[in-house]
């Protein structure tokens, strides 16, 4: 694990957030130019450090006396913001480092974003700050901004105005101009955020080590993340894993879900997957909260902030219209909440508040004549329903409740979800116009407004912590996979897949290799049943598409069978024909498929299971989970199936063998894990599982190694 | 057909459009009550007719003279707001008839809404209109309002302002508080309504009738509904048929889908359909765009007035963040759209346009910079995309760029869009503080925004009609099934399912029905080869389930497997058993479900097609289309499944005999529209696809009839 701890009293990142002193080198003194924003925001925003603007054409700016050279500046500089063009950048920090100072901003484009020879210049630029010890945030960014000491550091219009603060939420991501949104839409929220980072080409300061710092930071409860590229997967997972232990909360906006390797079709389960699978279920494992949006980042960061974490999905909707509760539980049901009817006892407590017209069960629909009932109706009847323990989130959807009632609706309900122990989510369906007033109580507490049902409802479901349904057999303990062993059958160039299995400790029908039609007669006629015979061959992958796969084969027959397999190969070209396996007959079972394939980027292999046959790849129906897997995740992924109903028992079949499934999936993650860097790919196709007690058997197994060129077949 | 033509010249429709004077019957004379509010808003919205408030206890209301009866009114009534309570309101209906009104709004709850009492009341008022000829809107109603005349007869508080209007978008719906919703919204966006319609609780006009109505009224070309029961299916196709034919376009908000009925599990390919397949059905065939969300509605329509709709789902965006443009990809995959790559030639006409470091491809990435190449270089930019034939809709996404930069932008797009020959949908990723100005532009030209990119892409993906891709294979004449016939079958109380297949022409194995072991054993050594034994009973929906059918039964088993069926029979209680069926065995072959659903609430049936066996339960991998369904329609059903591949052949396979397919799925919803109301439910299941040029057979046919409880199989 290469990822660097976070040293609070890091001076080059302590020299960030709170500067002695902040020299602007190159500031620039026309108003238009965004390079000379900094200084003026520096000085509206209350930074009460010493602010030394740098410029040799100026006496002043903005009221502060403004030196010739970084060398003239007077008091303490810590942190320099270099305002100059990408190649006087290299020189600007040699200076920076000279006056003493431990950080730089470099705001420049020009880098690696602009072909070779940016990069070259990127790489002095790395090169001097490692030399010189000025940990560098950029270049081509937006800077940066840290609320506590009024160090607003960037240029953004966004920051153009008063900033609100202490929400405990930060965001940082590379892009400066989904930075700026997320800065300006949070800000119009009333949502001030702790601290804001642009970390443009990384040069130095990464993502990564800048989140771990503001995890660190008690200032910082929420973090926002907009990522691109995820290209450290263990830097990530160990983030993700930091802000789970320190009880933060860790937001994250991925882009590039949608990348041309994701849609390309293949045909190994392993390809099936989307790139960003191990992604995901990284952040599953540490409870990270993946959005697809900014207005879901933002949402979902001020939910979280106010503390009140969803505990499941079940969403009480209580509004001012029967259509807008209909609506939202179309919407709901869409995105996989659930808006279970309000116990008996809750409606007996809300039926003198609501009029006799209005609805109780859920939606509750309270009718504009509530309001009619005094100021704090409506939160009463909010605080009734998040007692009732079937309820983890209260939605409230507001119409036309404007002016005036608007506004004293917007105390009632920013009171009331201070006190209840769920979070509440407010939409309110109706134009800005009109509901002025409403919206800057909202605003001032924080609370975010939903302007549509859908819009709440998905935030709604991203807060929602995912929940496995049922309860697990009696389940295999963990196994323990001979590490060595595994790694010692993955050597060579080619690998004995059957002898693989036997290692990893996952069933398999007994299999003998035979070479003449007269030894496949006698193979067949020696089992307890018919028998199954298959092209031996070192591509495999498509066996069943050649016609070398027989199952059902009798003594009688075998020698013919056997010479029709090898004509079949021959038409089909198949090279490296070994000769054909004469397998016994495994008795019909629920067939699955598994693989592993290995973790790209730094992340863990990744365990996927499904329905054998066509329909895996048809539809799509796959569950993964990260390697090693424990029996308990194994049943999830399992259990998380549509196909599910196939191994529970449908329609009165009898039970799979759920537990031996398990097994198999246990031992192929350890296998993955023991198998390190030499795994490409590991996958078994069929695994039939027999009926409950008479366990799993894999038919056939495929294993691709990073030494292999070819899938290795057994 | 029992939907009424709109008649132009409908005194009472014409009565609340066009009034030479409206009286308003106990008007309220205190500001905050709601009912006072009609009086002041059509003032305050210029209507020019007779405006005449009528209650005893005022001299005069907002400056007109207050009339203490409405016998007393001097001008032409041509239209009474009736705003008195429940139980005085037929007697008002009477007063104006007696003075020569012709139509009436009854905004008063109290009637059908709130239990039998006002349902009675509600039969007395509907009774009363029909008597008097005065057309009512209401009762418990918001009103209406009509822009070209400034009839703006209602209480809601979002016609509390001035209204713009001349879009051309008219709204009409039940619900009162969603219509001010909507109302409100529309307003903000600058999208003024010509039409405005909350028909509440329907006691006389209908959301039919109102929208025929505004359909032949030319200025209305985009009329939006709110449906929360389509209870008139004839009403509803009628009505998006008569749209479809003016040329003008619906968009309809439906809520309700997420019904219990939906939810509900049941082993029939007709219940795993939604409740509103058929409305979904009925709405495609027409046109009609649906949408999920209030704010969807609303961009819908705006989209739809400004007259250019999307030929597709290609989708280019232009955006001043790379960032932006990447999550834009993810959102508009996620909904079904393509981002496909500009063409060499679009790029070359780029390249000069945008900065080295932006992108050309799609998205477009122009870069903050593109803004120093004047104020209509985005707006060019948009212009040279549109004209690529590879793209439908051109989507803009717009960081930070505000104050007056973002004015300009503005300004430049609202020219833009006005010129090319697809929609532009804009989406502006900041808040509203930094951007009022830009807004404003945007207002003002009645261009909706989008504060979310999955908001735009959600509505772009609405925009985009749906395609058939692929070729229909030559397809199988028209037939012709006997009507007649069909009905003549299904008159009895048990229906000869084989007998039925015949007269639709569906292709069936051959099949016996025995009674003896013997008999079982001759009727198998009759066949050309192996047979299936299947249990003869009433009840056959659960055949399987039992164990009661045999596949593959040679002549010396037939005896013993008769023995065992009717032993199955025997210990599950299967009633009504008859025998056993003796069939040959259909070869192997794709295996399909077909079904058709008797259609509720005056749709037509509904026809389903999916993939047999378990898949379908557990996948819901089913298409739909209303009966009759004609050969290019049945083709689309099967190509659109997911399991097409497996009929087109899948890895090497032999593809399926697909005309002999869509030519069961053509009998089959044939005979569905001559069984008429005798209809509840066929299905065959399975129908055995066999390889190209083969035929398909129907294995199994399930006819439920509205006189049969019991599923009655063959």
């Amino acid at each position: 694990m290469t990822v660097p701890t976070p040293d609070p009293m890091d001076g080059g990142l302590q020299a960030l957030l709170r500067p002695r002193g902040i020299a602007l080198l190159g500031i620039s003194g026309r108003s238009e130019n965004l390079m000379s924003r900094p200084l003026r925001y520096l000085v509206e925003h209350g930074y009460e450090g010493g602010v030394y603007p740098v410029n040799p054409n100026y006496e002043e700016l903005v009221g502060r006396r403004c030196y010739p050279a970084l060398a003239d500046v007077p008091g303490p500089v810590d942190l320099v913001l270099v305002l100059v063009a990408a190649d006087r950048v290299e020189d600007a920090i040699r200076q920076a480092a000279a006056v003493g100072a431990r950080a730089a901003v470099v705001y420049a484009s020009g880098f690696a974003e602009v072909g070779p020879e940016g990069v070259a210049l990127q790489q002095r630029l790395a090169a001097v700050a490692r030399e010189t010890g000025v940990r560098v945030v950029g270049p081509n960014c937006q800077g940066f901004l840290y609320a506590p000491t009024g160090v607003v550091a960037t240029f953004t219009a966004a920051a153009d105005r008063p900033l609100t603060s202490g929400s405990g939420v930060a965001y940082v991501g590379q892009s400066g101009a989904v930075g700026g949104s997320v800065l300006d839409l949070a800000t119009d929220m009333g949502l001030g955020l702790a601290a804001w980072f642009s970390t443009g080409n990384q040069a130095d300061l990464d993502l990564t080590e800048v989140s771990l710092h503001l995890l660190a930071d008690p200032t910082v409860r929420v973090l926002m993340l907009y990522v691109e590229a995820t290209g450290n997967g263990a830097a990530y997972a160990e983030l993700a894993r930091r802000a789970q232990l320190a009880g933060k909360s860790l937001v994250v906006l991925r882009s590039g879900r949608s990348s041309a390797g994701r849609r390309a079709v293949a045909s190994h389960t392993g390809s099936m997957l989307g790139d960003d699978v191990a992604f995901v279920l990284t952040s599953r494992r540490y409870g990270v909260v993946l959005v697809d949006d900014i207005d879901e980042l933002l949402a979902v960061a001020a939910v979280l902030a106010a503390g009140k974490p969803a505990e499941g999905p079940r969403v009480a909707v209580v509004t001012t219209s029967g259509g807008a509760g209909s609506l939202a539980a179309d919407q709901c049901e869409d995105v996989g909440l659930q808006m279970p009817e309000l116990s008996a006892a809750t409606q007996a407590r809300l039926r003198p508040l609501i009029p006799p017209f209005g609805a109780l069960a859920n939606p509750v629909d309270v009718t504009a004549q509530l309001f009619n009932q005094g100021a704090h109706a409506f939160g009463d009847v909010c605080r009734i329903i998040a007692e009732d323990d079937a309820v983890d989130v209260v939605a409230v959807l507001v119409t036309m409740v404007v002016g005036d009632a608007g506004a004293r609706l917007a105390e009632d309900l920013v009171a009331t979800a201070a006190k209840l122990r769920c979070p509440l989510l407010v939409g309110w369906i109706a134009g800005q116009e009109l509901t002025v007033e409403g919206r800057r109580v909202f605003r001032e507490a924080g609370v975010p407004v939903f302007g549509s049902v859908g819009d709440l409802a998905r935030v709604a479901a991203r807060l929602a912590p995912p929940r496995h349904r049922g309860t697990p057999p009696p389940l295999p303990a963990v196994p323990d996979v001979p590490a060595a062993e595994v790694r010692a059958l993955l050597e060579g160039p080619v690998v004995d897949g059957a002898a693989l299995l036997r290692s990893i400790g996952i069933g398999q029908p007994a299999s003998t290799l035979v070479t003449s039609p007269e030894a496949a007669r006698e193979a067949v006629a020696a089992l307890p049943g018919r028998g199954v015979l298959k092209l031996a061959a070192a591509d495999l992958a498509h066996k069943s598409e050649v016609g070398g796969v027989r199952v059902g084969v009798g003594p009688d027959e075998a020698a013919g069978v056997f010479a029709e397999l090898l004509d079949a190969a021959r038409r089909h070209h198949v090279p490296g024909v070994e000769g054909v396996h004469v397998q016994e007959l495994v008795p019909p079972g629920t067939e699955l498929i598994l693989a592993v394939t290995a973790g790209r980027d730094g992340f863990p292999p990744v365990v996927t299971v499904g329905l054998g046959g066509v329909t895996t790849e048809l539809y799509r129906d796959l569950a993964s989970a990260l390697a090693p897997v424990s029996p308990e995740e194994a049943w999830a992924m399992l259990r998380g199936l549509r196909a599910w109903p196939l191994l529970a028992g449908f329609r009165g079949a009898e039970p799979a063998d759920v537990p031996a499934a398990v097994d198999a999936v246990v031992r192929l993650s350890q296998a993955a894990v023991a198998a390190g860097d030499r795994l490409a790919e590991f996958e078994v196709n069929p695994l039939i599982v027999a009926p409950r007690g008479r366990g799993a058997t894999a038919v056939d197994v495929l294993v691709r190694t990073t030494g292999s060129r070819e899938p290795v077949g057994e």
